[in-house]
């Protein structure tokens, strides 16, 4: 199998070391905006070659394009006309629906979407491995007009990543990741900028623990892609931001009355939730 | 140098243990609500022998309150009149101070405010570990009335835990915990009570990842005592709930406008803040 990766970062990069690692891909072309990432892939022994634009994937088997998404209307263009069957790994669904038909036209056939959820705060070539995917989850998000065969075969690649493969149509799965995602991402951006912004922010950042840490990791996160899946998102993004700031209204209304029992209650129901959720998750 | 630990929880368990490993506690007795957390300890060999109460301590030459900051005032009433140098572990401290000065009088010379920031989301003396505070700050907020030689005793008594110790008053250390862990712990809180408060709650969390369960951590916190640190640092934490909100209203704004320059500005000076903190804190 002809692999094309556009994009070899964190995600891209992974892909292609655990399917060359599963022995499902025999060839790994590698395009991007960065030379040097390319050939630091290449000296990594991530990709096999190197080509100069997105076009070069069109005779690929398999094409994954795991660029940031604000460049997908530009490489799908790029791809159309092309025999190869294409996937992504973008963060936000719709707007990668849209610009797929719009480039692709009756080749959107061709086109199965997803989105593997298994970001971090490093990125690049350098930062990938083989590893990645194991036990995270992917969601597909197929079109009507996709065949049951190509489904299939893209899920088998993820499969082979060692990933849990679940599918959802491209509207639910962008409400659900505004929600779990994109929503503390931007939560995350906040509190770290209003705490750089004051006048004592070193003073403060000294007595920031272990708990700002992990609450925070997520705002070391890339700036240029977070704000194409705000944007991307942006209705879902406004509506998730809205439920939480009613939630932490009522929550201030608690504290200024002293309401002791009902912060304790929802604090209780909080952490409960909390521990449930991990101790399904394992 | 006999030692009492009032709350032999994750905290007073492991201040106990860390000062039997640096050999500067000889005997400690433990008291606490739970006499099943007690005997616990007592097997562990955190503590040597329990108490029935707080007054039981009052011989003791240091004694640690590491109880929740509601039963302080209680605590302290039962210390009155005692030889004792005390600390404290509380989260707040102009409450802790209002209560010691309240309940010991002129005592209060004797007691040295401190709060070690080295929470977890584990509690109870099953938790306690000698090594919890290498490397963690501690706070004292030392009383115009404390000798000189009272503050060493207790600053040199963190400092034989690994710890690095600091001073602030008391006002200053409310401020500033107020921003960097006490609102912190409220979002979290907010958050996964809004996810878990929803008809597809279990969807929801069903693709929640890494990102989510670290932001989350600290909603695994005890209620109860966030509760009461809430409650004693009130105005503090309506000031940083209110600093936070036009924060997020002020990146709504830009969101609802589509400008993603000023979005992804935001997201760059706060990554590299955030990036920056990490390196000089290591």
């Amino acid at each position: 199998m002809k692999l094309a990766v556009i994009g070899v970062g964190l995600i891209g990069g992974s892909f292609a070391m655990a399917l060359k690692q599963a022995g499902r891909a025999s060839h790994v072309t590698g395009i991007g905006r960065s030379r040097e990432n390319l050939e630091l892939a290449r000296s990594r022994g991530i990709i096999d070659s190197i080509a100069p634009d997105a076009g070069a994937a069109r005779e690929a088997d398999v094409v994954l394009v795991a660029a940031p998404v604000a460049q997908f209307q530009s490489i799908f263009s790029q791809l159309e006309g092309g025999r190869a069957l294409i996937t992504d790994a973008g963060s936000t669904k719709r707007d990668v629906v849209a610009a797929a038909r719009a480039a692709l036209g009756a080749g959107s056939a061709r086109f199965v979407p997803g989105h593997p959820i298994a970001g971090a705060e490093h990125s690049g070539a350098a930062a990938a491995n083989a590893e990645l995917f194991r036990n995270r989850r992917v969601i597909l998000t197929p079109l009507p007009e996709n065949s049951p065969g190509d489904i299939e075969t893209i899920e088998a690649l993820w499969s082979a990543c060692g990933a849990r493969v679940s599918r959802l149509d491209a509207e639910e799965h962008d409400r659900v990741l505004a929600a779990v995602s994109h929503l503390p991402h931007v939560l995350a951006f906040a509190l770290v900028h209003d705490v750089a912004k004051r006048g004592n922010a070193e003073q403060l950042f000294s007595f920031a623990a272990g708990g700002f840490r992990d609450f925070t990791r997520i705002a070391s996160s890339h700036p240029e892609m977070w704000r194409d899946i705000c944007l991307a998102n942006r209705d879902q993004l406004l509506k998730e931001l809205d439920a939480f700031s009613a939630k932490t209204s009522r929550m201030r209304k608690m504290l200024e009355a002293g309401d002791g029992a009902a912060l304790e209650k929802l604090f209780a129901e909080a952490r409960e939730a909390r521990n449930r959720w991990l101790k399904s998750s394992t």
